[in-house]
């Protein structure tokens, strides 16, 4: 069969009121997957996604984890081994949406709404990842009800503990790596370089997740009474996150920086011509100068230097007015982004170690291990990428560019490790989208030229 | 009149059961004064004392304030200018109760209890500060219903905002310093020394408290796509936390420890001799070790050298799981506790020029004042103090002691200045007591032993 796209990327056109339809009716359910409160909703996501899946004629199926479901489904053509296998990942949880009060509207009562830069789909999982996720449904969708069928055998695989780890992900694939191998894997999670420049992803930093309690009295003290004379576990806890970093902002962890590469010239020279403006990537979060290691450039900072961040932090008497109280406990979530070689594991020991020899009399810490995954480099070697470049920039107003992730995508390190396939990822979301924060959106022009693009690369990669 | 406390005595003691149901049905008052939720409750608690006080046969009042009421009572004979005239105060006001779930019963459905070391009165307020204030009130009522009148002019004045920094007390000891004035101030607000030893309070530590908010980002922000350039304000609240102390434990403002005393010979010597117990005294918190100052006695820690502690602080996600954020913004409760001529209006000017000098870029500071009140120092030279010292010792099994006190009482110095009058600080608190923690109670035996007690100070006081 012939795999132009031109007749998709008009039926495309004419069904976006649909398309927008079906995303805000996925977006009003509230699948939050780090509270155990909203399993009811990961699931009812799931079912949502089966159901639609089905109706393009697919094989789709909940898969049930120790956590939330996975939803697996195969368009009927998979017996023709003539043609290339995909498999495409997304994730139907969403980030928690507090704090609420931030929201101008409820956070999963979403909406099409008109501002003035044009129409967004509001709603948290708006961008990250509903709606990239629905992107290539939807681009699927309109292949079919032009040509009957794909012209790619495709796998879907749908997760939803992105947002919280992904516990059951690596089990997952390995006991299922039959149903989930492919030529190549495609993943919908990342973003424009800039407003009209798409982006194919070339390293991703990995993730290290460490929530540290340290408790000192066995009750809150009175400050007036204990003041000067007991432990104070919130000063213990302010020191540690102090030392983490020295005065030029490089973190300061014994062997924290073992396998970290530097730049190499050419890469260097790739990411300067890319002109980034990091003072408008910075104002578009009303902040204005680069903070991080003195003497790197911003995408050095965000694509390719390790961080150690404090994600969150109590301790004590947080309500209205003031309570003298001596805390007995502190607590932070504290988050570590590893590139290159970093072993996530060998520095989860080195963390614990360093807090351990750092208590003072009279504290104890107790130490709760989230998500460890390393950095992943792409193969861009593989031919789908430049197929794929060329796609996007037949889409976009500017030509697509090769640009690294400070975020962490696990997945792609899996589907090497274990299915020995390469990713491949790209994605519409702008720097504005607001993801993991209030007023989450995705504008309409990337919903709408995200489905377009994958119609192109679909046709691409079936070229041959 | 003759002034003989003993048919007194037998009196309180024929009837402390009903005593201790009234201070439990005061108890059962949530009048929380720091949560404007219960400002209805305050009321309610005002209320009830001025109810109590004209069974007794006095002239009691309820005074708005533009926050909690005061109430003012007086007894009939304010005519008699023979008799001495002293003035009672209390708090009828109690700190929040949270963490409410580390109560072992609700904390306003107080109950007497037997426990292993004996009978305790169980509830928020049970010694901070209604079970201390009705020791007095119940004094008086004993001695009323054997002589049917006191041997003292008694004004008695009770505020509701003690826990939330006392904002109308200066305003309204100004307004009404008529009906006030007395010739002494008893209060009755602080604790034993040890067991057995009741104790005069000779000094008071001052009191400042400042809230400090630091913003960079306009939202939370994705620590992947941000994390390494854009400023982290829980970092820069830790690195501020930290500096505020050098490595031996002392507080680096610039003059902070201007007008810090250090202790004469002879005050050295006398506490010593108090033999104070810290490892026992820490033990009662799970602690063991003294972690202030370094080279400083564990009575000076406590009593005569200033603190900066941090009572609460909160940043970023701090809800159950892991969510990857940049926080945009971070918060602090700190106070400081002030001994000799420290000037709280001055420390929290520097406080805050310190504080802005240490913001890095991209970083917005705001400050919240809580309470200023400076350290007091009794005038142990009154007679009152060696009367009450004696009638002390003879209701407890050990000496009275002059002992420092940690806390803030800053009531003690405005009755000075305001109203030109010394004040007394005695009272029957354990320090495993439980004040501004969960599980609060007061002893039976120190409601107890306390009435009695202040039916002895009484009978001295009016001895002439």
């Amino acid at each position: 069969m012939t795999a132009t796209p031109e007749a998709v990327l008009a039926r495309i056109d004419e069904t976006l009121p649909e398309a927008t339809e079906r995303l805000l009716d996925l977006l009003r359910i509230p699948s939050v997957s780090t509270d155990p409160a909203h399993a009811g909703d990961c699931r009812a996501a799931a079912e949502w996604l089966v159901n639609d899946l089905r109706r393009l004629g697919l094989a789709a199926e909940i898969h049930p984890t120790p956590g939330h479901p996975m939803v697996v489904a195969k368009t009927p053509n998979m017996g023709d081994h003539s043609l290339p296998h995909v498999l495409f990942y997304g994730h139907y949880d969403v980030q928690p949406a507090d704090p609420l009060d931030l929201w101008k509207r409820p956070p999963f009562d979403s909406a099409l709404e008109d501002t003035p830069e044009g129409k967004v789909i509001r709603g948290r999982g708006a961008s990250d990842d509903k709606g990239q996720l629905m992107t290539f449904v939807e681009a699927c969708r309109a292949w079919i009800s032009v040509h009957d069928e794909l012209p790619l055998r495709i796998t879907f695989f749908f997760e939803g503990e992105e947002e919280s780890g992904s516990p059951s992900l690596v089990p997952f694939m390995k006991e299922n790596a039959d149903i989930l191998g492919a030529d190549l894997a495609l993943i919908c999670d990342t973003g424009l370089f800039g407003r009209d420049t798409p982006a194919i992803v070339t390293s991703l930093r990995g993730l290290l997740g460490e929530e540290i309690t340290i408790r000192a009295a066995d009750r809150d003290l009175h400050s007036g009474m204990y003041g000067g004379l007991a432990r104070n576990p919130a000063h213990v806890l302010a020191q540690i996150i102090a030392d983490l970093h020295d005065g030029k902002g490089r973190v300061t962890l014994p062997g924290f920086h073992d396998g970290v590469p530097e730049l190499s010239p050419g890469q260097r020279a790739q990411w300067k011509a890319l002109d980034f403006d990091a003072a408008a990537f910075l104002g578009e979060a009303g902040l204005a100068i680069p903070a991080g290691e003195a003497g790197r450039m911003p995408l050095e900072m965000i694509w390719s230097r390790p961080t150690a961040e404090v994600n969150g932090m109590e301790s004590g008497y947080t309500g209205a007015g003031f309570k003298t109280v001596l805390p007995a406990e502190a607590r932070a979530k504290i988050s570590f982004r590893l590139v290159g070689r970093q072993d996530p594991l060998k520095i989860r020991e080195t963390f614990r170690t360093w807090v351990r020899a750092r208590l003072p009399a009279d504290c104890r810490v107790e130490f709760t291990g989230h998500g460890a995954s390393p950095a992943s480099v792409m193969a861009t070697d593989n031919p789908a990428f430049e197929k794929t470049r060329r796609a996007l920039s037949r889409e976009w107003p500017r030509e697509a560019a090769f640009v690294g992730c400070g975020g962490s995508i696990p997945v792609a390190g899996h589907f090497r490790e274990i299915l020995g396939m390469d990713a491949l990822l790209t994605g519409f979301g702008r720097d504005d989208d607001n993801i993991h924060s209030p007023n989450e959106k995705y504008d309409l022009e990337c919903f709408h030229k995200g489905i377009r693009s994958w119609a192109r690369i679909i046709a691409a990669l079936a070229s041959g």
